[in-house]
């Protein structure tokens, strides 16, 4: 359910580069410290190594970047190491996320690699047992989930910050962690099985990429730095909208953009039948043949490209392609709009902010 | 890999049925809030109601009452109302590993139920859809299990700690977290293929249930109340036994129990091949032949009565059978022990601790 496009962040006042640095040696050393006690109390290292090999492969670290940025917005200073802890411990969890969507999807690739229950069948191909090795492999990848959230905790626990402000992360966390599920659930629930609801197709962006992939991170970097209610207000303000508009434009590149600059087939959401509101405006305005037409094609596993291509077509021909746009550039205007004049986030901050909502909107991958 | 065998316990001084009402009011109470909270966002209830439904169902709530008695240990008082949402939200994180543990055996029934992925499969029969309906079950069962860590987490949070005291716990906790993980991964790539190695089933047992039904719940309870390191050791010295004896009398009862008293089949840990200390003992000690035959008959899911009942002949023939009970004897033993003239565990906490022993060692069912 998690599209893996590679993000392009404009150069700026924080430097996002050396804080996603930042971020990967604190997950380096973690899995490095993991490791060598995993061995010294006699268990197999080979859960902690899948792990520690799908969390290097690659992704954006938006949520890490985003939570650098929620710290950097309520202070204006880069983020010290405990908030670098921090976010790497929500890049642990949404590796937790990602390994279970893959199981959930049957998803055979991410990141240009086999998925993590992909990678585990291959290995017990080699060995005998009465399960057989696929089977094995999602069962080992949902334990390798289980693990990186365990793990997530635990880094987060560990990151040096005061009982206090500690205290006051958690309850975040756990907002972010429940919203998540509901829009994994409903996104669930509703796959194979796309309608014309636009309604509903927003609520699961709303939870799945506004909400926790969005906001929830900027306000954990906020909260890391004081409780001031009127500064995680005005970063919702920022981020919601930003990251419906997120999502619209990974919805659109899903279908209309060049795999050879998404690294990403153009047919997969299609054939999932995912439930995106680019999906819901065509079955709601397209004429009642095309309409047929798309219900009958989409969800489709052995649909052609020829296929694809039709579906193309009358996403753009009834204007849902067209409306999607307009949506984006509404939200990125309202994201916008929050920035003009801030109260409470950092005038340092703003900057680099506008340059982020640019580069997660316009994006060609 | 769990089993679900109910658990007799002895009247003593703490009063262990009203603590577990206690735990079973703030579990009712929590999931009404939760219901209405995602009702009111529009949201669909069913995974909510599925988890509740699961978790009001039944179970033996072993790891509450041990965090109560961890508590009760470290101060000779009942556990005030924090401390019950503690346990109870390591009740709820079991319910999180008994759903994707379910899943991961592909078991059908638990407490006499329709396991969740079963149940949700069910209720999909009825949609059409692209996934079939087992799958689709086993995906949503995989989010449900994902809902009750983050809601095991949130109870936790919200219990009404101090930050320092929430500070304290939260290692314990991510140690219990690791340790049922590393437990249940060893179990995974061991099951099916059991062998002579009675160190590794051994292991096994430590991390999944001398460890994290056992020990650490304790530790939860004990560092609720205050740090004392020499504390904890105590625990642990009756804890560690007195959970691996638990499991190797649920190893017996699996094999030998009367179906009728324990409320299970007797074919399930066998057609499963499970990796218990039990077979490995036999597997090592059994005559050639008769090893040999007990390899070929072990994990097969279509295994008749009879050949269960000659399996239960090579275990008792080899001296398996009987080890397996001395090593209980022996566990009980050491686990009472530390109890003669306790240092650190309040002297009103001996008693109940001796009782809770005996129940969980000699229990039949």
């Amino acid at each position: 359910m998690f599209s893996a496009t590679p993000l392009f962040l404009a150069g700026d006042s924080l430097d996002l580069p050396v804080m996603r640095q930042r971020v990967d040696s604190v997950l380096s050393a973690f899995f490095r410290e993991k490791l060598t006690g995993i061995l010294g109390l006699g268990l197999p290292g080979e859960a902690a190594r899948v792990l520690e090999e799908f969390v290097t492969s690659g992704g954006k670290r938006l949520r890490p970047l985003l939570c650098g940025l929620g710290w950097y917005a309520a202070t204006g200073s880069p983020p010290p190491e405990p908030v670098i802890r921090v976010a790497a411990a929500l890049e642990l969890f949404h590796s937790f996320a990602l390994i279970h969507d893959d199981v959930i999807d049957a998803s055979s690739t991410r990141r240009g690699r086999p998925t993590v229950h992909v990678a585990l069948a291959t290995r017990r191909d080699r060995n005998r047992g009465h399960l057989d090795a696929e089977r094995a492999g999602i069962n080992a990848a949902i334990l390798v989930g289980d693990l990186a959230l365990a793990w997530s905790d635990e880094l987060l626990h560990a990151a040096g910050l005061t009982p206090p402000r500690l205290a006051a992360v958690l309850p975040v966390l756990d907002a972010m962690r429940t919203e998540l599920m509901h829009g994994q659930y409903l996104d669930l629930t509703t796959t194979g099985l796309p309608g014309p609801d636009v309604q509903q197709a927003l609520l699961i962006t709303h939870f799945k990429t506004a909400k926790y992939t969005c906001e929830r991170p900027m306000h954990v970097g906020a909260a890391l730095a004081d409780d001031r209610p009127a500064l995680l207000r005005e970063l919702s303000a920022y981020a919601l909208p930003l990251g419906e508009a997120f999502q619209l434009r990974d919805d659109l590149l899903g279908v209309f953009g060049d795999p050879s600059v998404t690294g990403k087939s153009c047919l997969e959401d299609l054939r999932a039948g995912k439930n995106t509101v680019l999906v819901a405006l065509a079955l709601r305005d397209a004429v009642p043949g095309d309409a047929a037409e798309l219900r009958s094609l989409l969800g489709d596993p052995g649909m052609t490209e020829a296929q694809a291509a039709r579906i193309r077509e009358i996403l753009a021909a009834c204007g849902a392609r067209h409306q999607a746009e307009e949506m984006i550039a509404e939200r990125h205007a309202e994201a916008l709009l929050g920035l003009e004049s801030p109260a409470s986030i950092h005038p340092s901050a703003v900057d680099v902010l506008r340059a982020l909502a640019e580069s997660m909107t316009r994006r060609f991958s």
